[in-house]
């Protein structure tokens, strides 16, 4: 069902010094950053051997990101994203165990350009975990 | 200096709900709950296929865990851990950085059984950050 864990999402005030701290303190590769106005968001990602953190900052006031950051000033760890092999049937077999998913059930496009959507965190030890198509 | 991200740890109330979702509705791989009473946790493993989640519930009330869960009713996602080659000469770079460590930064032995630390959030973007010795 679940292929591997994709990302980790880390939501920050504005990248500068998430990107210092990784690149040139950690010494990490870091992407460009890139921005998603539709979901009113910035990103970069961090690569690791074996997943990437995906940086996340505002670039609008009322970006669900900007909503989390007024409730943890520093920022602070926002989702983990497991990659799953059809999204659909995992998304239904879930809904069925009794495990909410957020908004509408319909998968939008998420920054990694796949189709993605999230589970409530109240069913996932608070966790808010979005899982994402592996194609 | 970072080799991978060793797993994500996730702080829950007992562990038999969060074995229930990963184990019998993710169909993950799950290990069996271990005690750490120095920590004040009993922990388990869920294995993907490139990191891993611990599931961390407090055995102890003024464990670390319970005060989190204070502040965060349906558990959630209390650490990431990095694993380094040399931590010793890691701290001390962070250190000169102006990262501070949590504690005198003498190495603990964590529940993997490796030397760790832990970074102060408020200097990594709100994100509690261990680090693990490779070896």
């Amino acid at each position: 069902m679940i292929l591997k864990i994709s990302h980790i999402a880390i939501a920050v005030k504005d990248l500068n010094q998430p990107v210092n701290f990784y690149k040139n303190i950690l010494k990490c590769d870091v992407t460009k950053p890139h921005k998603y106005p539709n979901h009113g968001i910035e990103c970069c990602f961090v690569h690791f051997q074996n997943i990437n953190i995906e940086l996340m900052s505002p670039i609008t006031p009322n970006s669900p990101i900007s909503f989390f950051l007024k409730k943890n000033y520093y920022g602070g760890i926002h989702h983990i994203c497991f990659t799953v092999e059809n999204l659909l049937s995992v998304r239904d077999k879930l809904i069925s165990k009794g495990i909410e998913v957020i908004g509408d059930g319909v998968p939008q496009i998420g920054s990694r350009d796949k189709k993605i959507i999230f589970l409530r965190p109240k069913f996932c030890q608070g966790t808010l975990i979005e899982l994402e198509s592996d194609k």
